[in-house]
């Protein structure tokens, strides 16, 4: 593990909302994201409890040198993708300066605490925009449990050789609080009808991606011992899947317009330097599972090329918003349950030669596990509608309802840390459009 | 048919090289592309015989006014997404004071002819550069004689409800002219093993594409009676594909790395206008085929949503570069045996809210007929590499070999028209590269 000063789980920040237990930014995080605070232009900034730091105010109070300030330079803009463009050194140089400006004793506390109405503006006033400008978005299927449960209990004959995935639309991508509207579509009916209307079986997928940081040129494979310096970092990912389309159209091409009607992505971005306290091994390799080719083993990315990350959705269905009850968990899972790392991704998507540029997106694909509560999407978790899931006001849910509100959370958590989080990905469902028009 | 005077037959042109019968680009034609020549940045032209028309240079000259002017102002840049996203007015403006000044008879010859060094460059004195910035690039399976031949005689069951497709990269996208690296991959060899190397089964795929004018926003189904709006204009396409890449991986989420490694886009983009003369009635449907669902049925639509356009795949080998031979044409198909018209393409990609965006591409998948010359890619055309194909020196290629150059050429000819063509999308195949180097 490559740990510095701003892992230090002793240290705590001036800024007293980010030591509180429950925060998902304390000072070890720092994630990045795009808001708009006003008139201002969007720009980007850093989560810090629950506050946002406003680098360009940083840099107009000449907080900032060198490589720090080069970084911070690249965050004013409308996106992140000048600042992901960078070497990793200039991300984690303005890391290490804001982690030194915000601690509780730095010796510039005062300075800054100071400046602090100029220089950090509260969350609540803001509006999050997306992260980064995302060209290509790929979405993989790398749980082994989802898998089996989408297929009846088999596996594709590929899983074990490769990380399968498809390219999913990086043009409907959202950022996480945008409604998502119930797609119509054709389906096929109970009664073997094909119908189109409304789709009947909507449904999410808990989904982790990586932020592509510098990409490579077409026809330059990225070898995977280099692939970490170019995951610049992670963020919630929400798959919408309107499973009554999907079903019907993917034969022989795979989903289209059973997930393009929208797919959200959180605002924050939580860096891979921030991550390194929670890596863990690759998971094992089923019994029996064929040797890895050479160009997807590394014994660096077997040791530690997985995240132990806590992933969970909840779910505030209108009558528990009139309720005013707390959102119901109903998934728990675990990043660290993939059957393929995000390194293997990255090497295996390039393999070919593919390009991949800043800002390009990879997704893990449903993170589900073994436990019955670790069936990330409601095909999984109620047996694709048969078995209701019971929320606790007695409501159940087999699809997802108009007015439901889907969150999902992640949390990197280990002892002798401390945790960190991703913020939210929320999405509530609005009702179809009458479609077509008669 | 909405023709005007851009498409009068008896129309010549005072730039002698596009009054041939051979020409793709007569001054019925008149296409956008963007263009490279000398130290000035690319930008916008249109295509007249062997000559390209600098915009930037009109404008200067002061030429344009109105609609006119502003189109040609849009041009001014290094893709033609400004162009696309105008209303279609004002393309089409340009497009008729074009067609005035270039013609043989017009009033204004004499003081255009006169400045014809500054205002018309050479094309052999050219590079071209990708027409437009593409966000998403999705390619259907348009074709009833592929679809079978590609799956043992069998249909997906969708085939006849709705134009099935798949996302493909956009950021792979490039400029025909650009070679392709043979890429490496997983693959099942003969023996049943799964190999990783170079992939033995190369093959390319002929295609057109619509370029998307102005977009839709998410949630807003276009409707298919105002599809033709959407349409900017047509490009040539080439769907490279690796053969036993994408057999390997496809399963249950269709290809990615199979294609991923490049797709090849034509630098001309011949508009919706011009193509006007050569429309023509959708296919029939296939007896027994279900009824159309409503967002799919318009009459318009059925009479005239079609296309005639003649395509043609050449091949030039290494030998045959050598002996200066000839490309040697080994398919000859049309775009009018598309079993789904573009329009409905349009109006089935949006019926779930999906956006489409200005430079968004939508290719028609391979376009193969009935007849066997008309099987549109080598794995229809030499039964997946066992019947090679002959060539004319007596050559023969099951696939792709290194050094292979495809040229894709498409041409709208109908009697008491002139002939309008789509420029060429070439590649020539280079070798893989080593990988992973050992």
């Amino acid at each position: 593990m490559r740990l510095n000063d701003t892992h230090d789980p002793a240290r705590r920040s001036w800024v007293e909302s980010a030591n509180s237990p429950d925060s998902d930014f304390p000072i070890q995080n720092l994630p990045f994201g795009i808001f708009r605070h006003g008139a201002v232009p969007p720009r980007g900034g850093v989560a810090i409890g629950d506050k946002i730091v406003d680098l360009a105010a940083c840099l107009a109070a000449e907080l900032f040198t060198g490589d720090a300030a080069e970084a911070a330079r690249a965050c004013v803009a409308p996106t992140l993708n000048p600042l992901m463009s960078l070497p990793p050194r200039f991300a984690s140089s303005l890391r290490a300066r804001l982690s030194e400006l915000l601690r509780d004793d730095g010796q510039e506390r005062d300075i800054v605490e100071k400046q602090a109405d100029k220089l950090l503006v509260a969350m609540a006033d803001c509006t999050m925009e997306m992260p980064s400008a995302v060209g290509s978005l790929t979405d993989f299927l790398c749980s082994i449990h989802h898998s089996r449960r989408m297929a009846n209990g088999q596996l594709p004959d590929a899983f074990h050789y490769l990380p399968i995935s498809h390219h999913a639309r990086a043009t409907s991508l959202r950022v996480g609080g945008t409604p998502v509207i119930r797609p119509n579509g054709q389906y096929k009916a109970p009664d073997g009808t094909i119908k189109f209307g409304p789709e009947p079986s909507l449904d999410f997928e808990l989904e982790m991606a990586i932020c592509v940081g510098r990409g490579n040129k077409l026809g330059e494979p990225i070898p995977l011992t280099e692939t970490p310096e170019h995951i610049f970092g992670y963020c919630l990912l929400n798959d919408w899947s309107a499973r009554g389309i999907q079903a019907w159209e993917s034969r022989p091409l795979g989903p289209v317009l059973g997930k393009s009607f929208m797919t959200s992505l959180a605002p924050w971005v939580v860096t891979s330097e921030a991550l390194e306290p929670f890596r863990t091994a690759a998971q094992e390799r089923e019994k029996g599972a064929p040797a890895l080719f050479p160009h997807l083993l590394d014994a660096a990315d077997q040791e530690s090329g997985n995240l132990d990350v806590a992933m969970t959705t909840s779910l505030v269905t209108p009558r528990m918003r009139e309720e005013k009850a707390a959102p119901a968990v109903i998934i728990r899972s675990n990043l660290r349950d993939m059957y393929w790392t995000f390194p293997q991704m990255v090497a295996h998507h390039t393999s070919n030669g593919c390009n991949l540029q800043t800002g390009d997106l990879l997704g893990s694909g449903t993170v589900s596990g073994a436990a019955d509560d670790a069936r990330a999407c409601l095909a999984e978790l109620t047996v694709r509608g048969t078995q209701p899931v019971k929320l606790p006001n007695g409501e159940t849910r087999g699809w997802l309802q108009d007015g439901d509100e889907v969150i999902l959370r992640a949390r990197a958590e280990r002892p002798g840390h401390v945790a960190i989080g991703f913020g939210e990905c929320r999405g509530r469902v609005e009702p179809a459009i009458q479609w077509p028009a008669r």
